[in-house]
């Protein structure tokens, strides 16, 4: 079991729960904003890797107006965080995330159950995702 | 992103956690202790506002004593959490809570997806919801 | 409403959240690790107390290997917890743990929801269960 400051991992729980409620309200840019530059996503349920915070903000912003204009609202909840502080002061972050949706007209449904792992750079008193893998538990 | 002191996220996600568990054990007198006085309770699936603690006391004992009745455990899972302090002291507090009910004899089911956004006031070393708002994702 | 120490309640939600990835990825040694060596488990859902981390490893290790042998992926969401520290230094912790299931090419589904209630030793800078009562919430 490892060991971080307090203050640390308050501060990437909060990191976390900002970033996914802003991907949740449709901001695009602000959920991209969370990411570095040069971000790396990658997952089981993409034919290849998404490069670049541009890319994140286009893609992330069209998906989810696409929902929201739909009238489908979808959650992500975070839970059962580990960190794991990396010599170089980048963190390996793994948690769960639940995406729990509700159509219009619908009762609320889960969607999907991924483990969201990160690599996390500092950047002033928050973090940038420096390489995000987001694994769909359905998914080899 | 906002930041926060690391013992005052953690109090309030404490303070979250002590308040559902109260609720969903059936201790309305416990859950509408943690809300002030003269508390406004506000929901899309409300027709209108609740006002102060005493309602709050009565209609949570009715509704919970007639669930536990029925042999229905509801539980609020609180995730998500942001907090934003304001220059007054006072605590902008928004997460997501996951209703998840086991009737009897039957399995946990979604209940109902939710968003609830508290402002909370300093009392002593913990908090009283001066406003609720929950926001049903199944409702406009 | 009790309060903890900020970095005590972080240490927890940390220990928490080491031990269900631990459990969900398989690997029965380090989940029993987080057991006191006499520790005793119990559950509604059990015959009688499984006593000892060696039995505790045991049988976890059986359930999680056929478990994943079967395709199937569970996820312990842990949420809401309460800690009340005690005066011979133990803790006294209450979460509700959600399980999630997502079996071979089927999409996640609510399995269970349970409430874990843990009696926690100090061990150096962590914890070991020294008590465990899983409560489901679907038997009586």
């Amino acid at each position: 079991m490892t060991s971080v400051p307090a203050a640390l991992y308050r501060r990437v729980q909060e990191f976390y729960a900002a970033q996914m409620q802003a991907v949740d309200g449709g901001d695009g840019v602000a959920y991209a904003a969370t990411f570095a530059p040069d971000a790396i996503f990658t997952s089981n349920a993409l034919p290849a890797p998404v490069h670049g915070r541009s890319t994140i903000e286009a893609s992330t912003t069209k998906l989810t107006h696409a929902r929201l204009a739909a009238g489908t609202v979808r959650r992500h909840l975070q839970t059962t965080l580990v960190v794991d502080p990396h010599p170089d002061g980048s963190l390996a972050a793994r948690s769960y995330v639940l995406l729990v949706e509700t159509a219009a007209d619908h009762g609320a449904e889960l969607y999907l159950s991924t483990v969201c792992e990160d690599s996390l750079v500092p950047d002033g008193d928050t973090w940038l995702v420096a390489r995000r893998s987001v694994l769909r538990d359905d998914l080899p």
